[in-house]
């Protein structure tokens, strides 16, 4: 993605250190993080530096990498102990995130080769950027995908921030509409600022605002005047995680844009991996949902006028609040899921045959 | 209302001074705003010290009554030509506000009596008082019509501030809500944070957490979930302005709701008074969108750790954003409006009788 027109991806490696893109600070500071050891990795990803289940990913493979480089012992069996040691703190960082552990795997599963450390070492780090390329090209081609059901003119609604910075490149929603914008077809996206947590307006009008792609920020109460006004053409959003149904869980109030679309005839995609489909989640009614704490509704974070950041709370001393993270749309009110296979139909027979298809290309 | 636990209204008058809930600083800090003369009444009404169109009608009125009392010479066609100036300067206050102009010529049209300046005078502040104390009364009918729509032991969604805040006492949709916490039915109010303005944690939660109504604050997009979770029993909403077929202009947002609420076959009620019905606009189509400035999206206001109220922008630099300050919900998600004469099915030839009657009584 650009930023101040320089190329960046949201986490890379370089000799031993892993960079990240520092997303506590956005959109107000721009900073790189380097981790220098693996623990600090961990660390950073526990902090959410970095964010979004693909750069989590991505950032955790790197960790294995500096972990297993910064052994410095010429035992072969330490060595490995030594690496798994790395697997189980930089695993713990984030519990729930799936991608992690995926990501750790492919490379802890395939590392180890000849008995020998020094080329183990090289190929935990070819694994890793392995990892990285894999997942921004399947993010690249979730946006060729969808780039071909964007029209010129075309407004679009996203929510939350499914971009590049949750992602190690493109983003998987925000994906087509770069590809729209790269291929120069002129759009218009309306950013819902998506509360509580307000990635919206932090994080995808930010990627928007520095590839210059047009956009405005907007209540989230205002996604359904837009669509009655007919001011919103097709609505993109990612998740993060998929029935077999096709029932999708994402971001808190991606099911209300969901179900007022559909009243409004306007098309509402899901850009998604195929590794967000849950096998083990047969209907939407499987996947939990996680209540986050209170204070990310009663508080928030700004710049004030010396441009420093500042939290400030929003509420009556008083009052309490409930804060689910997530919720679920039915398929029914989904129009098609953009993966990097192609958009499928939110129909249990479509989802089984393309997501058993790449479980065969991975045997 | 209660507020530390002392019965308040909104607006009131003693001697020759107007006093106010100052609504600048709520919920942070709970000030009475002293006006003591036309000029500050007027002033305060700008500055939005007072907003909400009832609270702001007898404000007007009351801030015409200290016009009168004001006039110090002894020349009865001068007297009038004062009033006619603190008349016009107290309408100018807020051009649109419908109520602000009624309650002026509610006082102006009936003031003047026997070439008295001192009888004209008294009858003026007599006839403002007449016209808080019937906003309390059509207020609490309302209560009184919407209390019999609440089951013991409901859950309640609301959405921005039409509490006893926007009007003189009760409020209109947290009147029923009010009235039946009174009756000691067991409720529990989901509130709407209601951005960009955040009147829902900012006004509506701070008067139940006055009144100790049970309550918590969520995000806009959560009440979509809540419903789909079988939360929520009922809606109840104010209205800004409805058209003679029942479409309701409101707070942004109000419109979604709806529509979730319809999907889930949730009751979706509106509470308001019959001055709020325009009988010049058939239907929603005819009543004109308010897009306020950007600023609203872009910047907020909380306390920080010092109790001191801050602002701070929340958005990117580079970032726009576009606000419109209502939407339109067609009579079609609409189960009934509760007004002061009873709760009415929104289809034109039932507005049509109640709206008309209303007139025929005022004759």
């Amino acid at each position: 993605m650009l930023i101040n027109n320089i190329n960046y991806r949201t986490v890379w490696m370089q000799d031993t250190s892993v960079y990240m893109i520092n997303q506590q600070l956005l959109p107000f500071k721009f900073e790189i993080f380097q981790s220098k050891n693996y623990v600090e990795t961990a660390n950073a990803i526990k902090t959410m530096v970095v964010r979004g289940a693909p750069a989590i990913g991505a950032s955790g493979a790197y960790g294995l990498a500096q972990g297993a480089l910064a052994y410095e012992e010429n035992n072969f069996d330490d060595f490995k102990r030594y690496v798994n040691d790395a697997y189980k703190v930089l695993n713990s960082a984030r519990p729930t995130a799936n991608d992690l552990s995926y990501a750790l795997n492919f490379v802890k599963s395939k590392m180890f080769v000849n008995w020998s450390i020094s080329n183990s070492k090289m190929r935990a780090f070819e694994l890793a950027r392995e990892y990285a390329d894999w997942s921004v090209e399947v993010c690249r081609k979730i946006g060729e995908y969808g780039n071909k059901l964007i029209k010129n003119n075309q407004n679009i609604l996203t929510h939350c921030n499914a971009g590049a910075l949750a992602c190690v490149d493109f983003g998987t929603a925000l994906s087509p509409i770069r590809i729209a914008h790269y291929n120069r077809k002129k759009i218009f996206v309306y950013v819902d600022e998506t509360r509580p947590r307000n990635q919206g307006a932090y994080l995808t009008a930010w990627e928007l605002a520095q590839e210059k792609i047009n956009h405005a920020i907007i209540a989230d109460n205002a996604a359904g005047f837009f669509m009655k006004s007919k001011k919103i053409d097709l609505v993109v959003v990612g998740a993060d995680r998929i029935a077999m149904n096709g029932d999708v869980a994402n971001k808190i109030g991606t099911y209300e844009k969901a179900v007022v679309a559909k009243e409004n005839n306007i098309p509402f995609y899901v850009a998604a991996p195929l590794s967000t489909f849950d096998i083990n989640s047969k209907t939407g009614d499987y996947i939990p949902i996680e209540e986050r704490s209170e204070e990310e509704i009663l508080y928030i974070s700004g710049i004030d006028e010396n441009k420093k950041i500042k939290k400030v709370r929003i509420a009556p001393e008083e009052s309490t609040a409930k804060n689910p993270a997530f919720d679920v749309t039915p398929a029914k009110y989904i129009s098609g899921i953009i993966t990097e296979k192609g958009v499928i139909r939110p129909v249990m027979e479509e989802i089984e045959k393309f997501v058993l298809s790449k479980y065969q290309n991975e045997e």
